[in-house]
């Protein structure tokens, strides 16, 4: 359970090379990730011309979200416990399986990861601009519901699968699982709100497009969500458990 | 297995506070799979202005469930079980698996679940109508035996990669295949009666939106053909098995 | 290694229940692959009113046929060592991993439970027909080429991953392999002669739909590639291998 | 850990005939991958009439590449380390873990096997002709960046799940994290070169086809951004640490 030891080990040694090694990795992962992400998004708008999204679109930024936060997950898994996500980290936070220490220097990898992916994006595209995230249809307050119900998701799937010490053999496709549910709700999600659940992959393309239309919507939701599922979890899943026996093969 | 040592622990102790979070487990999993499920079969209708279906939204659907069952059961596994699916707690139940007490509050879980899930998308999309379950070109008894056939094919596919005993390192990827089994079927019946395999999934939005047409066929379906998967599975796979050996890597 | 236990112990117990059991379990993941592969390709033909092939098309029946056959594979891995193809089966045989007559037996289930799932599929559509393999601007020399690189490249996977003592940690994923490098290679072979490299998945609608038009060919190019793959992988990589190590983690 | 072991083996004994082994396995997975991958692009051309790039278009060579690269990488990992791309094989030799000579053979080996790949393509389609990778709206430093920025992702993530010692059961799932962040990188990429992370997946096409235009894009960036994926991920991840912990559980 790499984040929970990571945990200990900050308190121990917060100054420590490997909390700097951990936020060079989640800085790596969500460059990768956000690549992936906004890229894809940039190729739709230049094969269609800019035109509005389409089901074949939106499979396009569902794959290529899914496919990238797997992966960018996977790489880091073993050196930050793979959060690239300021939502993550603060779920992760809220159950106590990282200090706020390390928890601030993941933001700012993440965040600062973002950024650089969207500047590599807009020179290596020939200059088109990042697409931001914006209400399609729906008010803040509705898009603040979807963030906050499909963050819950995503983070409760991050304790489940990658945190919780009775996982067993879940461990091994939790990158997977993490990527996928990102897929899964973007498909639902992104027809109204983009689907960020992560704030740092909003904040890169705001940041280099300067547009901040209702940014907070995608802090507030997603920060919500995730602390929502760090707390369940953890009350109701790990805290209060009594069982002793040894996580068991699925 | 967790899903037979949840048996066991049922009959010892059925009001014990694990059948509780078990319940809870089913609740949040099916949840999280039907927001995701039903959502990208709103966000189709919403970037298509309600448009039929087409094999680009057909593909969406399919991705949509596979992904988020895959993680709903991920997610669950090792506290409940991951069923996720009256179904496949009714086939757990006729091989054995599950005792009577706690597949109905199993059950309870995963209607609440659905439903919650499209009270959520119903007020986080602007107040669009869930989609519901319906035939298309099929009579009743058309869709009756290919609810049968696609729910017999994921409930056989729970017993091989969770229940089996000698499931040996299958369990391990056990999560993905019962996601995608559902993916490959949607991609088969979703265009005939929407391939629900799941009474949950097809009673959540037709209690929101209150249309009950033809609705028994996605109970009946997925009872017989979940039934029947428990049966031939413990009868010809499990019960009279002679072989000693420990389950094998694959 | 399944499959080589099985082979072994046929040579002791021909007429052994293990051996029908076996037989039973290619039956049914036969009926589940093809009903959702060929069930995919009905349910464009239903959505596009019979429409030409298209990309989304291709996409479609891609996901299927490697969704379906990893599950396929994964529920019948441990019973009957999940072929699922007779150009499977004949590989294997070829490279002394099965014998004559369960190969045989495996076969007569194969072909049962492709025309089984055909049959279903026509009453549970309202009686649409089954699509047939067949050529589309190749020549059937040319189609036998792509059955024959195509099939064989499948083989490979299934040896590398599946029947390898030296496999490792591998075969824990070897069902997906062999199930996505069918969806890989369906999106470049399907625009030409189908993609089957599997002669019972061209067997069961040929028999339903009663066309035989160039049926030859998806036998032969699966059974020369199959065969090949299974002389090449036994002679190069483990036949002649002195490597006594235990097969180590990937 | 393949790879490492690999290396160690051909400093003892250049000349053994696992050196041969491993070099015939890159060559059938480099003819695998690119068959799929290219194969995919000449299915689009052809349902399309030759049209341009659609979103639908690069969803399926996202897929093609994606699952075709993890069977690819799945099939050779146990013999020559799956490494299927020069860039590939680069980073592994700047990062020490592969020899000069075994190194050459390996790049052979892979040019080889995507020259053949395109050769049966051309022929099994009926003398189509394969599509080659070149530039749409970007110059060849835009590319060039493009690429750097790509294969970077894919280097990395060869290093953190496959050759990292401390990998542990991420080792399980690395051949699917390498061939999906492909899959993810040719959603973002495909629209403005190709995305191509490989200079045999370009060499092969552009030989037969005998175009080479910007060529040496597809070999600068893959080598430039694999070669500091090794740098990188020795330097900080590898040669500092001082944990002398098993690897653990992700």
């Amino acid at each position: 359970m790499p984040i929970s030891r990571i945990a200990i080990g900050t308190r121990e040694e917060a100054t420590h090379p490997s909390a700097l090694k951990a936020a060079l990795a989640e800085f790596i992962s969500t460059l990768i990730f956000v690549f992936a992400g906004q890229g894809s998004g940039m190729a739709f708008s230049k094969l269609t011309g800019g035109g509005a999204t389409t089901p074949a679109g939106l499979i396009a930024a569902a794959l290529a979200h899914a496919f990238g936060l797997f992966v960018a997950v996977s790489v880091a898994a073993n050196i930050s416990g793979g959060h690239v996500n300021p939502a993550v980290t603060f779920g992760a936070f809220i159950g106590g399986n990282i200090t706020l220490l390390r928890g601030i220097l993941y933001w700012i990898a993440q965040l600062l990861g973002s950024t650089v992916a969207c500047l590599l994006l807009r020179f290596s595209t020939g200059g088109l601009s990042t697409g931001t995230f914006g209400l399609t249809g729906v008010s803040v307050w509705e898009a603040l519901v979807l963030e906050i119900v499909m963050t819950f998701g995503l983070v409760y799937t991050v304790y489940a699968t990658a945190l919780d010490p009775k996982r067993g053999s879940l461990g091994t496709i939790a990158p997977i699982a993490i990527g996928f549910i990102v897929g899964a709700n973007v498909l639902a999600g992104g027809a109204f709100d983009g689907a960020s659940m992560n704030p740092a992959v909003s904040f890169g393309p705001a940041l280099v497009s300067w547009s901040w239309d209702a940014h907070w919507v995608y802090w507030a939701g997603p920060l919500i969500g995730g602390g929502l599922a760090g707390l369940v979890y953890e009350l109701f899943f790990i805290s209060h458990t009594h069982e002793q026996l040894p996580s068991v093969e699925y």
